[in-house]
């Protein structure tokens, strides 16, 4: 059975999205407009919800909603409107306090009953740093080092209460056992956290984590703490690599490598005739506004182009990848996509509009469904981060017709069939690292 | 017409409350006894529902349930299971940073319609300072320094987007105006931040402000900048002069004093009869286990007394107030008290069991209302922050039988007037600093 996460971005994956006239040009900060979404993905037996985030205003907001709700509290608001859904949300370990976010992360877990999961980012760019004391982003590599220390910290936290730990005795006055609740007292080179963490531990042991650099840092950091990898990938022989090679790390790590789940974007732009759906398309890259596409592609790859050059190829930013300090994947991604397929600048933007470096396939239900298949059975995708260009058109228009096409090959759920988030993946509840126990079947 | 706050803690605020019948034994971090409680507030046409909170396992969690829920993630919780009721959570100015706290309370008065507020603390406890890198709490003084410029650069991001910043012209692609989207480029002692905030001004042009530290440093950082205020006060000559002192140091701060509400906290012990209520306070303070109470009273008062000394005085901790660097208003509080009263160590643990310094209130519905209205009629309270003994019994016999006596008394709502927080409480939508324009009526 293949997964799927429905990735859900304002109105919308496509810069255009807004410009539709289904689009609420407040909808990007209404928690009713998320409320749907979420139902119509559960409606639709979607393993999860996703929010990306950066703590910056991130994108022009002269030509896009970029305005947004900040996602862990979303989540919270969510899990009441929802009853199986998985609940994910981005945070950043540059810019959190490892005590404040595994205490949220563990609240939203209770709240929802086990559903929360955690996208967790290095957070790439400068204006986020500049809201935190710093000139610019730090070092890739620093991090990445941060990073890993920071969820050592959390999983620490989340184990800090072991699952026996309440005595309860009302007579006696005897509440829990002292010595189920530990300090983690750890001191390493970015934190010094004594806890325990002031949550008891939820139901499903810790939120699950999940990953989505693609760089040769983050893989590294995949294969030691991801359960679910987010990544971004434009051909199935891309796609097949980074599998490959992503499992490959995650077995080298001594984890199996069944238990971390892969899932490439998709952005579908579905019609109900081939026809429909290119005239979609076109609509869609139509309804670009080349300004806005070009701050994006210098902020995604630091190549400043003018509108003079739209129709010239991209120019040569003349960067040695690992010297991004970035998203490093993302800034290959797109330097390779336009030289491959010899793109102008314009071509470019129109193919990044959709996604930002996602892949987009356009047409009907079927065709879709064959592509998603194709992956699926040729070990390059557990499933889909499914991205919809249009909020809540593209998810609903997926659910009432590529789902159930996929139902009927046998490739997708028809019922939720447990309760958690880590359920939904078929992955393990984790043993606690203070009292070891087996994880749960 | 006075105000009331719902003080929402775990199973009550009475540390024996967990060995009672009625109390869940997992409640503390059930969500569902929080919805609960909130829309039992609502039913009683309370202003609002409170959480206090702290970084760190708060109290000794051998002797009660201190486990909890993260209480922003909470309220994003509670806002969609209750429709008028103002929500506020206490976040901590010492162990966050301005952004993320700005945003997540942006998000919270978006998500639930301009019903957010923010109690402001400093952290007085060094639990919580060793899970943030440190060996001790920072010094007092330093903590309400770095709060004031803290709450500064929350309220520039929080008007860092002008009230009409929308064009949205989906014709012409142009979705906002970018010249009313602000940075904030704050540069201080403590934080640099640049800003615009990625979500836009919220219902309430910004939550609502709370404060709760009584202490000088206290006194003058309310006086700024809190729009409600929540204070422990034994006596009613104390309650009075507290009132007058802070109403005068909110007008010498060149504010209106109308435009802050004072909200001492209540503790009320409920019977139908007087010996009823004697009876259940009797049963409350018989139920308490000494072991923690002297741990609290050494965390209040730093004061260390051993179970031998139970039916002794307070010895004298030979502690200079302003030397304190945690909580200095509490320790005053509960020193003057053993002091003026002249109680054993023992008598003072069943004085502050309910409260921690709270004023207890036993009696009647009709005798609790009539120490009320004397409080709000006399000068020492805008209103009242009610904190339960035990949860829910305690909050539901307040709503049944003390608030339909306020109500007929003429002193308190009997329907929610206004949507938001702020009407409930009487208070402005602000102006935005970055283009002010006249306040709400």
């Amino acid at each position: 059975m293949l997964h799927l996460n429905a990735f859900l971005m304002t109105v919308g994956h496509h810069e255009s999205a807004w410009r539709f006239p289904e689009s609420g040009l407040t909808a990007a900060w209404d928690v009713a407009h998320y409320r749907h979404l979420a139902r119509v993905a559960e409606r639709g037996r979607f393993d999860s919800v996703f929010f990306a985030d950066g703590p910056s205003l991130q994108g022009d907001v002269r030509h896009r909603p970029v305005g947004r709700l900040e996602p862990t509290t979303l989540l919270a608001a969510l899990a009441g409107a929802t009853e199986h859904i998985g609940l994910i949300a981005t945070a950043s370990t540059t810019y959190e306090e490892p005590y404040n976010l595994a205490r949220r992360f563990a609240t939203i877990d209770h709240i929802s009953g086990g559903r929360a999961g955690w996208n967790i980012v290095t957070t790439a760019g400068r204006e986020a740093a500049q809201n935190f004391g710093l000139d610019d982003v730090p070092a890739h590599r620093h991090r990445y080092e941060r990073a890993a220390e920071f969820v050592e910290v959390c999983l620490r936290l989340w184990d800090s209460w072991e699952d026996d730990f309440l005595l309860g005795d009302k007579e006696s006055g005897r509440y829990a056992d002292g010595d189920r609740i530990h300090t983690i007292d750890h001191i390493g080179r970015f934190f010094r956290v004594r806890g325990p963490l002031n949550v008891p531990r939820t139901p499903q042991g810790h939120p699950l984590l999940v990953q989505a650099g693609s760089s040769s840092d983050g893989r590294e950091f995949a294969a030691r703490y991801a359960e679910a990898v987010f990544t971004a990938q434009q051909t199935l022989a891309e796609g097949q690599a980074f599998y490959a090679d992503l499992k490959a790390r995650v077995a080298a790590a001594g984890r199996d490598p069944d238990l971390v789940k892969i899932l490439p974007g998709i952005v579908p732009v579905l019609g109900r005739t081939e026809a429909e759906a290119a005239e979609r398309a076109h609509e869609l890259e139509r309804l670009q506004v080349a300004e806005y596409g070009l701050r994006q592609l210098a902020s995604l790859t630091g190549i400043e182009v003018t509108e003079a050059d739209l129709d010239k190829p991209l120019p040569d930013g003349g960067v040695d990848v690992t010297e991004v300090q970035g998203a490093q994947s993302r800034f290959a991604l797109v330097t390779d996509l336009a030289r491959r397929e010899g793109l102008t600048v314009r071509q470019l933007l129109g193919r990044l509009g959709g996604g930002r470096g996602h892949r987009t396939v356009t047409g009907t239900p079927a065709g879709i469904a064959d592509t998603m298949e194709e992956w699926y059975t040729s070990g390059a995708a557990d499933g889909f981060n499914v991205m919809p260009p249009l909020l809540p058109s593209g998810l609903e228009e997926f659910v009432d017709h590529v789902v159930p096409i996929l139902q009927r090959r046998g490739l997708f759920r028809t019922a939720y069939t447990g309760s958690t988030l880590r359920d939904h993946y078929g992955l393990p509840r984790p043993a606690n690292r203070f009292a070891p126990t087996p994880a749960a079947p």
